[in-house]
Formats: structure tokens, C-alpha cells, sequence
């Protein structure tokens, strides 16, 4: 496996296997990989000839009280993880590589960006979009690899990508989940023991959504009120947002008439959670 | 010359030269090709193996107020054009080609577009900052040709470039010029006689700055001073600004110490004009 630091570099080994008309495929990460990043790249391994893997904790998609700082940060087990999986180049650039004296370039898909974690963290997803088009430039990957778990994320860069003509396809792999439900993510390991115990509600919540739907609930607000109810039997977790979304607008639905995508966001204690389920009828 | 005008054949055009190391050049344009184009296209074909036109009359870049439905369309006389100077491919997209059903997306050189014509005309680089990242995208040219006329927007474009990693040089080649002086524009259609025998001032101005530098006035409004004098022999014309920067942030300089540039707008009845020249010390 081959670490790759700089932006020409990057750019050249892309660009030499491209005029010999090799399948790239790209996950990007922020690091702290874990089996839900591990299923990414061995899907990437499955369909192409080369996986590159990026890891850069972005500054640019941090909210200013947010967790950049401690974001946990692991190179080395997350260098062995990509070279046990067959990880043909790990792409680690610095800050000032990725965002260079005079930076001054946003990207932002509007509408998809406004409500759910949009409106909760300002400013977030410029920053991912910002980074996933400088990734996609730089990489050209023929397909890009993004986890269901940021389901508001995918959906927004399979947008970003379209309208740019960044010419990637986008495959999105399913929320790899702890054996008690929990969706997998690099900060559940904020978690004390208790909240950890706690956390799994968020995906029975979602589950019961589901069951309400596929029983033949049809009103939005219904749906809510019958997740919302799941969350209430666990005090310490705060709902941010439970929603019943057209999963390629994210309106919220008032009425569940076709596929819809669920969306909850909860925190315990400081620790934010995020998960999604969606219902197809 | 081959005529494109879907995105998915344009993509495909340029995929398959890339994977055989064929170097592309672009000249981006929104048609009414004029001899300003042309010395783009044969600076092309002199450094590129194949050479894209892209015409596309782009209404993100306009203003509400502005000639968007007017703008001089003339895709029959430009085709002619392009087939004599020997492009390639000549990428005609409709709008609905590069703003498909549900486009929302948006890129922004913040610094670079605050002063100036982005100041002057509101949304104007966002609409320019995209659709030259669609087209980077699509086309992936070794190599884009923009010309100096537009010496904000090249500078933005050099930027948006490296900050995106799009991967492409940017070469600006040199305002061309009308024997009396006159940058060529496609806009120099709408001036009538009189105001066309008058344009001529905001270039004789713009030499009077350069003299007055190169005589060792070093103060900014000193020379801006200059410029005014000129255009106010012609009462007709009506100054948007006129500017002494550096030629890299585009910040007016107070004091005149290495290169500058001398930027100017103005006004002939609803016509405007822009130019600019470069004073190196």
C-alpha cells in the first residue's frame, strides 16, 4: 500500500492510471475507521481495479462548538486496517495541502442542505460538499463509496456530483450496525458505558416507524408520534429530529404513499447520534 | 468538426481520449465569436492535440436586470468559425443540459468576487465559478484559454482552479483589440455609431494610468486620478470605477510599489464596457 501526502502526487499516481484505463474507486473517511468503512472498501475492492482511500479530518465541516479538536484521531490502526483489506493507496494530506494560503472556494447544494443536519450544524455541509468535490477532482475515482448511515450526506453528494458533471457513480452500502442495533460510527467511542447502553434506542425508534408504516399508518405526523414514543422510555436521550422524508428531497412527508426514508437524530450528553431507515412499500 | 450537445456524449468523447494521452484544450464561450476567440482557439491548437469550444449562453451569470435574452446568438456563424480555425469538438449544450430538473448546486470564490464586477453585478461569478467547474469537469482539459478582458474572472477562474483541484493550467492570453483601441466584446454590437466612436476612451484611459505609473506616480488615487480626467473629455461615458490593484488578490493598492493592474467599467447609454491593462515596474 502506498501513503500518499501531497496534492501532486495524488493527482499524478490518478492521472497515470487513468491513461491506463483503470476503475478507481475512492472512500473517503475522516479516519477512525471501523467494520462500517471496512464493508465500503471491501465493496470498492469488489468492483474495481484500485481503491484509493482518503483520510482527512475536514476543519471545513465542523461547526465552531463542534468536535474537530477531539475527533478521534488513529493513523496508524487505520493504516493497517486499509493495508489488511488490500488498500492501494491511502491518500492523508495535511490541512495546509487540502486548503492552501488563499483558499477560498465553497461549494454548496442548497436545497438539500437546509433542513436536518443542515439546519443543525451550519455551515456542514458546504464543508462536505467542499471536500467530496476536491476528493472526486483530484482522485477521478469511477465510483465513490458513501455509507446509508449519513443518509442526508449521500444523497446530497449523488446531487453534487450530477451537477457538477464530476462524472463519479455513487454507491451507496448499507448502515453496518453493533450487534445490538446501534449504527456503527467513529464517535460512539465518546460514549461512557451507560449512554452506550442507552444508544441502541435510536434504531428501535426508527424499527417502530417501520412497524407502524408496513401496518399501514399512512400520516407523517403518526409515524413520528409512534418513534417519538419509543425514544420517550429512554430519559437520557434529547430527540434532535425524528422525520418521514421523500428519501431523494427530504421533504418530510405528510402522507407515507411510496418509499420514504425515516430520520432520527438524538443526543446523549454531548454525544450526538444520527441513524435512518428506509421503508419501501 | 463534430457538434456535441448532450452531456453524456461529451463526457464520453472526453473519456476515451484521455485513457489514449491525448492532451485537450478548452476555450470556454457564450458565442458571438469575435477575433478575441479566435487568438484563444489558435493558442489551443498551437499547445493542445484536440480542441473543445464550449458555446453556452449561460444564464447563471447574468443578472436579472441584465441582457441575458438579447446576448447576441449567432451559432451558425460561430460553428463556421470554429470548423475554419480546426476545433475539434464544438460542445453546445442546451440549459436544460447543464441545469437538468432539480440543479441546485452552487460554487463561490468569496474574496476574489466581492469587489469589482461581482459588486456590480450580484450572483455573477457564482453563475461564472460554476458553470466553469461543470465544464472543467466534463471536458477535464489539460489545458482552458480564458483572455485577459475579463481580468477579474481569470484571475477567479486560476483560483477556483487550484482550490477545486480541477486539475486543468489556466493560460490567459491577451486582449485583442479593434485598430482604435476598443477591447472586443460581443456586447461592442449593441453600441451605436456615436457611442462606438466615443468607447474608445475607457482604453485611452487606462493608458493614461499606465503613463502616469511608469512617469513614477505611486499613489493610487493619484493615478486613478489620471484615468478620470480621460474619461471625462467624453461626457457620454459614465464611470462604474476605475481601479489600481494588485493583480493577484484584486485589492486597490494605496501605494504603486511592484505590478499592478489598472481595471476599469463604464458605462456608454445601457452598454458597459470593462478593460484593463497590466503595468509591470
Amino acid at each position: 500500500m502506498r501513503i500518499i501526502r501531497s496534492v501532486p502526487a495524488m493527482a499524478a499516481w490518478s492521472g497515470a492510471l487513468h491513461r491506463e484505463g483503470v476503475a478507481i474507486g475512492l472512500v473517503s473517511t475522516m479516519g477512525a475507521l471501523h467494520a462500517g468503512h471496512r464493508a465500503l472498501i471491501r465493496r470498492a475492492r469488489l468492483s474495481c481495479d484500485a481503491v484509493v482511500v482518503s483520510l482527512f479530518v475536514n476543519p471545513r465541516q465542523f461547526g465552531s462548538g463542534e468536535d474537530f479538536f477531539r475527533y478521534p484521531r488513529q493513523a496508524r490502526a487505520d493504516a493497517a486496517l486499509c493495508r489488511t483489506e488490500g488498500v492501494d493507496v491511502l491518500f492523508m494530506p495535511s490541512r495546509e495541502a487540502m486548503y492552501q494560503r488563499g483558499f477560498q472556494t465553497s461549494v454548496a447544494v442548497r436545497n438539500l442542505a437546509r433542513r436536518w443536519e443542515g439546519e443543525r450544524r451550519p455551515g456542514h455541509f458546504d464543508g462536505v460538499a467542499t471536500v467530496v468535490t476536491k476528493l472526486l477532482s483530484l482522485v477521478r475515482p469511477g465510483t465513490a463509496f458513501f455509507g446509508q448511515k449519513d443518509f442526508q450526506q449521500s444523497v446530497l453528494v449523488r446531487r453534487l456530483v450530477e451537477d457538477l458533471n464530476l462524472g463519479a457513480d455513487i454507491v451507496v452500502c448499507p448502515t453496518v450496525r453493533d450487534h445490538d442495533g446501534l449504527a456503527l460510527s467513529s464517535r460512539n467511542q465518546y460514549l461512557t458505558p451507560p449512554q452506550r447502553r442507552a444508544a441502541p434506542v435510536l434504531y428501535e425508534a426508527l424499527q417502530a416507524g417501520r412497524t407502524a408504516i408496513l401496518r399501514g399508518i399512512r400520516f407523517g405526523l403518526e409515524v413520528t408520534g409512534a418513534m417519538r414514543k419509543v425514544i420517550a422510555t429512554e430519559p437520557r436521550m434529547r430527540v434532535d429530529y425524528l422525520a418521514v422524508c421523500n428519501p431523494e428531497t427530504l421533504e418530510p412527508l405528510a402522507r407515507v404513499t411510496k418509499t420514504a426514508v425515516l430520520l432520527g437524530a438524538a443526543r446523549l450528553g454531548r454525544v450526538r447520534l444520527i441513524d435512518n431507515l428506509v421503508v419501501k412499500m
